[in-house]
């Protein structure tokens, strides 16, 4: 296949490494040669912040981080870096304390480094967030990127097994979807698969001991590598229909994705035959499909949309609004009546192997 | 295995498609608004140079391109761009060229679009060097990484099928040498692996038909991710060896390159058991020295070093420079005699799976 692309890699340096955290940080400070740090942090993620930074001189501590990044907040928190001379924005946390940090670094410039404590992502991506008037406004801006981001997998120890694998296959979403999403491209698809290998490897690990720090490393590596891939694809079939289920409906944003993200790939993998090998020499599978619900039995995963509030009832307004937002690079042909088929299917949990679209 | 590493991902665009060097080549300087362009190309090279330009107002031609950058040649070029008001460098060619363009980043911070008609991979990093009183200076400096590279494989079809066979295997080397190299990183290796598939795909076809668009694109691309592996993983022991062959013995880059590979991948992979499964996969082989013999097969590779003017009374000698620069975290202890063992069997083509170390 003649290969025609244009790929925009992000510049970041990522240190990776459990019980690594306080350790990396303390280095990279001093690489920046950084004098005035915020710290930003929750105020339940307050203590492990304050380990975190046992190493470093923090100027200013601060802790009103809301989620969704409301403006009063950002603004609040902008207000605070400029009256310190702020020079270094320190995050940890998932992505309210990572998209603060941002807001402020939009605004400023200031560098941010990033140590996120879940799988969100946010920390790979030059995309920021602001909510006002309920209204979440989102931009790109090389400026609000993490120049460094600190992986500890330690961090993650305290994750429940249930979120864990939520947010794991949550992240595996990002990889298969980035195949065929609208800016999908050669390099995407090599850090999608392996995604894909350390989250297929990594989620059982973590299914049969929360505390195995190697499944932690895996699926943890797995979803820096998702945010990347997912952040230069952009949103394919997947995530349309997960955000019409999540904004229209209601439907919990983890559970959606582990459960409709099968659907999708047996809807579409057979006609992309490059990102069903891919996906299957990635899982070590036969097939894609195989692979994948191999690894959803392993983990326990959800399993019917009827268990997380979804209804017969809504299948024709959600077909409806998953019609117009479905990407034009989408391997196989979107209609109402398949994706009826696809949502009666996810609903009830049917076996997608045996769906005739 | 428990992950630890720093990995730092350089913040570049790529811009794919045969045929569309002069189209992505005027998207770009509108994109960045240059206004005054310095073309740099070598003298042979100023026809292509001048269709790719065929859309965009050139300021300055600039063909004084010598080999290895001469530190005279790059004063000469640096006071050009400085009396012309240059605000941006568009290389056309090999590494003298890409490296010309970064002698000039170097000194001033002008940005470079580097357009690649070989697979040096030069284009890909913030490594610079130049040539003075025949001492080479390399550094690393942000300043010289291209902002955007433009890849386009019809430029690549003049290349005569021997040198591409052996620049592929050169590229080759260093996605598989980047696997145990000193910074050598998961992330380097997800790369490393993509580019093995690629380059695997497709040098056959280039060796096959030299004229193969898509053989060369899969090439090209492969030669590009191996230049990224590489650029971060540094050095492994195959370009230590090949570094002293050719510093000491002036024995032929590429060709050296790739006669040498398979006997250090026979020496180092049953030590790494990763990087083998990683290859084994990546060249859709049983093992990844099969992989690597099969590929070499069908484009006729480079057999052994006897050909290229090496001799065994060299061996003694080239041994002693390489254990004074071999990597310390290379998978497999390096001694005298293994070296030895090597060295002789690379300079008469033995088969390297029948070596007993």
């Amino acid at each position: 296949m003649a290969l025609s692309f244009d790929h925009i890699t992000l510049g970041q340096r990522v240190k990776f490494g459990a019980g690594q955290a306080a350790h990396n940080l303390a280095a990279e400070v001093e690489r920046l040669g950084a004098q005035r740090i915020m710290m930003i942090s929750s105020k339940s993620g307050v203590r492990n912040a304050e380990k975190i930074a046992a190493h470093i001189n923090v100027h200013t501590w601060h802790t009103d981080v809301v989620m969704h990044v409301p403006k009063e907040t950002a603004d609040k928190a902008r207000q605070v870096a400029a009256d310190n001379n702020i020079d270094l924005l320190v995050s940890v946390g998932g992505g309210s304390a990572t998209g603060l940090a941002k807001a402020i670094a939009l605004a400023s410039g200031i560098p941010i480094i990033a140590i996120p404590t879940t799988y969100s992502g946010s920390e790979a991506t030059n995309v920021w967030g602001l909510t006002e008037d309920k209204r979440k406004t989102t931009g790109i801006d090389d400026k609000v990127l993490p120049k460094t981001v600190i992986y500890d997998s330690e961090l993650m120890l305290s994750l429940p097994v249930a979120m864990s694998v939520a947010s794991g296959l949550n992240a595996l979403a990002h990889c298969v979807d980035s195949l065929w999403a609208p800016q999908a491209d050669p390099i995407n698809a090599a850090l999608a698969g392996e995604g894909i290998r350390a989250l297929n490897t990594g989620l059982p690990k973590i299914a049969e001991d929360p505390r195995d720090i190697t499944g932690r490393d895996e699926a943890l590596y797995g979803a820096y590598l998702s945010a990347v891939a997912f952040a230069s694809a952009g949103s394919g079939l997947h995530h349309k229909i997960c955000h019409v289920l999540g904004g229209t409906f209601d439907l919990p944003h983890a559970q959606t994705h582990a459960t409709v993200l099968p659907y999708v790939l047996a809807f579409n993998a057979p006609k992309a035959p490059d990102a069903e090998a891919r996906m299957a020499a990635a899982f070590g599978a036969e097939n894609a499909l195989e692979g994948l619900q191999n690894l959803r039995k392993q983990v326990d995963a959800p399993q019917k949309l009827s268990d997380y509030g979804f209804a017969s009832e809504g299948i024709p307004e959600a077909v409806e609004v998953i019609l117009e937002k479905v990407p034009a690079n989408n391997p196989r042909d979107v209609t109402a009546a398949n994706m009826t088929a696809l949502l009666t299917a996810a609903l009830h949990g049917d076996n997608p192997a045996a769906l005739d679209w």
